[in-house]
């Protein structure tokens, strides 16, 4: 039986993603804040910890991507291809280490929400938009400070959160919660009643190579809405830090056991 | 930490599945068919051996569902309770017995998606649409012979499937493929590099309580189509067998681990 | 050049939708409430007036339908017969005679939209769903005392109306705001910049003939949501009438105009 | 009543489109073929007919859009600003002079559908996929020689055309049939039973501006599919003429009629 993901068979082409590594070229939107310490401190089970420093910062990010296997077929069949997602990372720490950890995240595609089961993403799916820049302005921003970018995300036909980014001039880094190693849970809940989990362990990944352009900062504004099926809004947003447009290359290849843990 | 699936949280509210047990009701359009049993004998690795009896027989079933937990709150939100299907199912041999296995499946929505990472069915997202039966004719068939059905299935921006199914008379089953408890593979690759997998088990469940309509049934044409990354169509149509309809109300409430598995 | 709408070719084959008579079997939840009537004045273009009675009424009305033409083909490839719809319906004036009107409907396919373009129906995209009743309870209501449906409305990734209906009884009908033949404006901007309109008639259709099933009386909650590019919530919900759930079958074979008019 | 389109109220706030001008920012993927000219005079009625100079030709245009009004408002909400498309240009004469004409064309937003409606184009939704380019190259290409870019069109849940294009180098324009004013058709059928169209005129429209960056040639793979609803494969590919890749700015303001047209 071939293939890296189910369905498996005989040749792995039906496989719903192809071995690591991945490949991403996209642009990256994200909006810093900071929440009551004790909000994130609920989204991280043992054995996590806040981290040391700025424990209530989340860093709210849009990305609109484009990502392919080493074969590269998927961009020539590009709804194969294309994908875009928002997701909530917090920082927490591990054994003396900090670690970044996404604790929410919405996608628009199936090979998007397989890769996250892999790398342990919680992924839903979700309607995410940001606006693009681009070369001519009729219709766009182009990157430098003045541009004004919306970013928007809905699920369940509900609208979970909205940002207005106006750039204002460079900055050294496009924010620094999601600076870390991500430090994430792959669980599967056991198959018979009222069991605990068959699998759960702690997982550190994180880019393995990585390249980005000049990054921009700016002023944010930023609304988050509640919803019966979603808790990001309990991130309330108490003091904004600041936003960010950047367009960056990654390559993920796989990443390491931290910890194989019981049921959490 | 609380909650069935991810994300869990303090409370729980943002789990993408509630916990089982789960709540069916829907409609079934199933086609039997024969293929060759080697094309079915690619997909059951090992400890599953092809069924004794007719090993080349396959079902496609599409399911029109609504479904629930049992708050029974998601009836009311019906974006979280509608979901539309297709799958494939074959049967097997474990230690002596007979059993179903979906080897393939599409689903619409990231909810369904979600119960079958836990149940070990392979889902993808697809787009899936079945004529439904409705008291007033105007445009649609009333169950009874000489009602016409048709069933598509797309994936990709790719038609994958369709069916037409005309009934001919009362049936006292929709089937005989899809009759055993399910025998699933339930596998997580680790996260190294190269890794094989970081959680693999075979799990057999079914439905835990089952109601059904009268079936019907009737003549069925279908047709396959390849795609690059799907094999649905190497399961080539040899003979028909039936079609049938049914409407009926399932619960499921988990299963057990028929075995640990070394890396497949 | 054939084909009843565009694009018209020598066959007519690609034409988006095909001539009437159109078909419809479906659900309709109907939910009737009074409004200022000042507000539904607003919505009604000379040459039409408030209706003598009970001006102020609305319904707001959700019908989950599966269509085709005279060929029956759309039923075969359900993709092109199916669709959801909300839609919003006032009473109005004209010569003398008492007419309904929708006011805004949000559809989930491209021919729904083309045949609001011809019927007058102000027809944009959005994401509409309702309860289903099903033979099996497992997770669907049964028609009757009881039975509880939820019904809700988004458009642009935003929630515009959610509505919860406990059915009480049997009524004698679904409602009256809806039951008069439909007064609607055709109108086409003219080419030119800042012309008026190239196209503007007031028409009257409905149904040509009509079968309905049993209906039946609920009680309702109803809530509206504001947005940038809606103004159904400026509909404001001052005093809920009763809602309704009533099985139908339609045929629309056109109408007639009632007159010309200048630019609106 | 205001508002530039349906549905007009007091405000004019919920109308689908505002007024023009409407601004465009994005990238145009062209593939030039011939094809028989008999087949493309089938889609010419009255009073146009063919180009005098190579009236085979066919320009199938993909098209990835950011596109807003005067108050750019859209922009920040980009749900209601970014749609794809896929459009197929002829070219046909008219009193001496040599038009563009769209015969086919799908988007995947109701906006563009509304705004095709206006503008005599002969919209339907679809899916709509082009690669993108991207300054890092993990996933995507970059503009230049030896840049590959996939583009695809499905509707109804089947593909209809697949397009590779390998850029081999610069070239003074993207394309020659996409180069004239439009010449469009816009038709409303009459109300009545059988009755003939109540509005139908010929218009001409066009750019008002437009800025249009270095424009990049290459080699083509272009793939026609049929369907039951679509005549695109009728256009039979001949002869690939080229392929052309251009990032542009477009505004459109309006057109004016060319005939007023007894029912086509």
């Amino acid at each position: 039986m071939a293939g890296f993901f189910y369905p498996r068979t005989a040749s792995g082409r039906a496989s719903l993603i192809p071995s690591p590594p991945w490949f991403y070229s996209g642009d990256l939107l994200t909006v810093e804040y900071r929440t009551d310490p004790a909000r994130v401190a609920e989204l991280l089970p043992a054995p996590l910890s806040l981290a040391d420093e700025d424990p209530g910062a989340v860093a709210l990010i849009w990305a609109d991507w484009q990502s392919c296997s080493t074969s590269r077929e998927e961009l020539l069949d590009p709804v194969r291809a294309q994908y875009k997602e928002a997701f909530v990372v917090v920082r927490c720490a591990f054994e003396g280490r900090t670690y970044s950890r996404c604790v929410y995240i919405w996608v628009d595609k199936d090979f998007a929400i397989a890769r996250g089961i892999h790398q342990g993403y919680p992924k839903k799916l979700g309607s995410i938009w940001q606006t693009r820049p681009h070369p001519f302005a009729q219709a766009a921003p182009q990157l430098g400070a003045g541009a004004v970018f919306g970013a928007t995300l809905a699920a369940g036909d509900r609208r979970l959160a909205e940002a207005v980014l106006t750039l204002t001039g460079e900055s050294p880094a496009n924010g620094f919660v999601n600076g870390h190693p991500m430090a994430h849970h792959r669980v599967l809940p056991g198959i018979g009643r009222g069991e605990g989990d068959a699998h759960a362990e702690l997982i550190e990944s994180g880019a393995s190579a990585f390249e980005g352009g000049q990054a921009w900062r700016g002023d944010v504004e930023l609304r988050l809405f509640d919803a019966p099926t979603e808790e990001l809004a309990r991130l309330e947003v108490h003091e904004v830090i600041g936003g960010y447009y950047r367009q960056v290359g990654v390559t993920w290849d796989g990443g390491r056991r931290l910890a194989e843990l019981p049921s959490v």
